[in-house]
């Protein structure tokens, strides 16, 4: 027999549940599984009844076309919800997970629904009640002498970035390469990482407001005291400190946070360096770690291999190899003489006095001169002279290379200072048939145009050994599963690089995305099989990551878990570590 | 009646609990209170016959002369122990917990106990088991490429500084000032700062191992997944992030945890401002926050009051003031005068490459060139220059003020490169009878020698009016209660500053014992009325500080509490939000 709680057991509601608002099978009262979507006491029917007299009919929604619409995803499979919620308050929010929890209705909060690669706004089940925070986009505070905004999680990062600028708050937003129109709480509570010395986000927050699963308002570090003035400024509180339970896990909604700000430096500059050869590369790692670690590179620098440059210029060329996903090392290597790029291109950008950044950049050149590595600095004034060139000989053939370099280079300056821009996302359509099309904005929905992609990202320690085993195994199994192996490598910190490997797949070949499939679930057995886990994860991946953990923190996570959220109502499955055995206290 | 798990049931449990083994006023089963030292179930007798056991004689000790010595503490009350247990390794801590489980004895773990000024090594209520990690004092593993250290509770700053010295590693300790022989992983979890770049110490740790309440271990961060070559240089894993709840709470004893180390820099320069009046610091305080804001101040620079200073030099002058505790604001004039001391001193030091070192330093002299301030740069060249002249002429007058300058200059470029002194706790002695002895030394046990101090340490936002606002509340408060008001102000982050009050008081003296509690009581009051709640606090401080919160976080660490430690058997009322009503998920 299936253990109730298990994976087994689970898709197995979530099977049984499509069309059905009840499922039989009901497990023990004391043997309850955290993880269930309905059961047979769920009253949905009621449940959006009340909803709709909290929210009003407009933002209760259960049409097909909005349905259909929260289904859509870049993963292999979506989700169909059952409803969507769209509260505009906390309070709100207070009473819908009061019903949810009287009729046993679990809700999925999404901010964005922009989560791609990793779910997109898709519940972990199918026939769950999304509960959507889009509306609440309050900016309910900004410190301009501090630097942080107390935000909502329906800001983005394109929302933020304006309000600093249009209000010359001196501060900027550090930004990721998601588009300027996700979500900064979702990347936040996501673990998500950006690119300015705020990278690091996590460590970058004071101060949550999250909704239990018990209807109750928590508020984290110094924030539970009344009339505290610190609750911005220093995360930690007295006491347990909680913030990071709230992070990957279903533990409760978090509705509000502080977030630190980048300060303005009074010079910028942003740089890119070229290594022609993955030894380049491999060589070049011990003086970056040096220089990381001597808090020369302040900020999150990326480093991409040469698929992810070229798929931001071109789709893979279906013409030249029809019927395959992953390029010949010729036509590969032809492709890369064409563009003119390298094995691998790392970008970031050095921030401080203008002094302090003339003396970075020495430095930077300094440790790389015994490497076969080629540094460019962007500075403003290049940026301006080469964007005057493009404009006056735009249509000149030799010039035409370079207003690509600028307008990537400009992309890039942006990123690094506060400007959320949408431009690498085009990227992902690397195996879509039709190419990035010419309507590409900062708008474009990926999930909407069916882009195919699925992330492994695994932390690996900051080491030339590490990075040359983790890049040969890599590549070795995306070509069993005919792939190219996309990559990025981020300086997450001093110590470890965040490596993000992409699976882009043509979501419309129902082959391919299922080889897709096959190579995520072998990859992120290889990459635990390696000691190199994921430091964040899909639904899928939650999955296997769990049958990997052992029992001890399974059991807390399980127990922490019903500590905050008896009833199971946020959230079922998202960062739920599954319990292979029956979970009790020993 | 009292209800249960509240302060009055529990003061009075732990008053009948001297010289008993059990307590009658057994509550309900369903409304069992989380704290509780022993009850009516408690078989404390079968206890210690199983601790024998595994342990051995030697290491259970219920002897007078050892309960005496952990009961002293520099607080106005020690808590005398029933027991010390000292297990050697992780699997007896697992099996002292699951017989402290069977038994219903709690345990009360300790790092080395030296806590000083919060409770040092004593319990929240009498008659409890210490569980002293002392023993367990391995240095595990040390990546000196990487720079982190595996360590357990016994090992002290001094230790882990030595190891990395005598083998060469290219890393510091970040240091405190509470003395060699304090453990850093009993700092760590307290959520204790250090003085260097890796001061805001929370930061600077990856992958704890804790035995949780129910005997199980648990590893954080990646340490649940077998093989993972990541735990300890990114500290969040995958799901929810934990390690926060281990700290300032009572859920687990951490066993083991992995702790970053301050890359040695090719330069190295420690600094010294004095400002001359209260004023001067004020107008320093922005451009201040602006060079930590846009990190030029790396480290966490520390700013002492006048009497901070005075009291490493020379005890309260008893004999000018008979009966008194309080300087006059004369006496104090004069003794500022005396010592040729301003109002206040900071301490911070600059690391880097020499041009670095050489760039920050033009960098506060320029930010501090609008400001009333005296910058003094301490090079190593300029020490060993001193060192050499106090050799040479020490016994002539005029060099006996440098003597005393450039031993101090020595302890303060010592704490801020990873060498450890116990110098700065020379100033605990303000209140004692007899003034530093001649023997102090690194090694002298402050609770041992009946120093009296309480610390009362408020965050502030890093600002001007929050500053000046709090010395003259709190220096008018001290007054009230006739006491010197001295303080450290401490930039533990960007945006915040962690101020530390200190009650130096007689221990000898019941009636100054007691104003000194009165004290203690008034400013935590008055510190969270005026929105600066303490960041780290004795058990009586977490009296105070839960009758301050909602009901929504301590019903929340309440079941947190229970979900990890469901009887309870770890460190009953240490950090413990005790529920004003009883506690239940509404």
């Amino acid at each position: 027999m299936v253990p109730p709680g298990s994976v087994e057991s689970l898709n197995s509601i979530a099977e049984h549940l499509e069309g059905e608002q009840t499922v039989g099978n009901l497990p023990e009262e004391n043997e309850k599984p955290i993880i269930s979507a309905f059961d047979s006491r769920s009253d949905l029917k009621g449940a959006l009844y009340a909803w709709r007299e909290i929210l009003g009919d407009s933002h209760v929604l259960v049409d097909c076309a909005t349905l259909d619409h929260y289904a859509r995803s870049t993963s292999s499979s979506g989700r169909r919800p059952a409803a969507i919620l769209k509260p505009g308050t906390r309070d709100e929010v207070v009473r819908l997970v009061i019903i949810a929890r009287r009729c046993r209705t679990p809700l999925y909060p999404i901010s964005t629904g922009q989560n791609w690669g990793y779910g997109d706004a898709c519940a972990v089940f199918d026939g769950q009640v999304i509960v959507d925070l889009g509306r609440m986009n309050r900016i309910c505070q900004v410190d301009p002498e501090l630097g942080y905004a107390v935000i909502e999680p329906g800001v983005t990062q394109r929302q933020l970035s304006r309000y600093l600028t249009e209000n010359k708050v001196p501060f900027w937003v550090d930004c990721t390469g998601a588009g300027p129109n996700t979500s900064l709480i979702g990347n936040i509570v996501e673990r998500g990482f950006g690119h300015s010395p705020y990278g690091n986000r996590f460590q970058t927050i004071s101060g949550m407001e999250v909704v239990l699963g018990s209807g109750e308002v928590l508020r984290t570090g110094f924030g539970h005291f009344e009339g505290a003035k610190t609750t911005h400024i220093y995360p930690y509180g007295t006491g347990p400190y909680l913030d990071g339970i709230f992070t990957q896990s279903n533990f409760g909604i978090v509705t509000q946070l502080g977030l630190w700000l980048v300060p303005v430096p009074e010079s910028f500059c942003p740089y890119i360096v070229l290594f022609n050869r993955d030894e380049d590369l491999l060589d070049a790692l011990t003086p970056l770690r040096e220089l990381r670690l001597q808090r020369i590179l302040q900020s999150v620098p990326h480093i991409g291999n040469d698929l992810r440059a070229l798929a931001l210029d071109a789709p893979f060329p279906r013409d030249r190899l029809p019927g395959r996903a992953r390029l010949t090392p010729e036509l590969r290597e032809a492709l890369r003489r064409e563009a003119g790029i390298g094995a691998w291109s790392m970008s970031g950008a050095f921030y401080g006095s203008s002094r302090q950044v003339a003396l970075h950049r020495k430095l930077l050149k300094r440790a790389l001169a015994g490497v076969n590595a080629k540094v460019i600095f962007l500075p403003r004034h290049i940026l301006e002279a080469g964007k005057l060139l493009v404009r006056l000989f735009g249509n000149l053939a030799p010039f035409q290379e370079l207003e690509k370099k600028i307008r990537l280079g400009t992309a890039l300056a942006g990123i690094h200072s506060g400007k959320p821009t949408g431009a690498f996302l085009q990227g992902s359509y690397w195996r879509h048939r039709n190419g990035v099309p010419a309507d590409f904005s900062d708008d474009t929905d990926l999930a909407n145009v069916r882009i195919g992609i699925m992330w492994m990202a695994p932390i690996i320690p900051f080491r030339q050994e590490d990075l040359a085993l983790l890049n040969r195994e890599m590549d070795a199994l995306f070509g069993r599963f005919g792939f190219d192996c996309h990559v990025t490598v981020n300086m997450i910190n001093e110590r470890a690089l965040a490596a993000v490997y992409t699976i882009d797949y043509d979501a419309e070949d129902r082959t391919e995305t299922e080889r897709g499939l096959a190579c995520y679930e072998a990859g992120v057995h290889r990459l635990c099989e390696l000691g190199y886990p994921l430091y964040r994860t899909s639904a899928r991946g939650t999955e296997l990551l769990a049958s990997k953990s052992d029992d001890s923190f399974r059991g807390a996570v399980g127990r922490l878990k019903r500590a905050l959220d008896p009833d199971g109502i946020i959230a079922p499955g998202r960062y739920e570590w599954l319990p292979q055995v029956h979970n009790h206290v020993p």
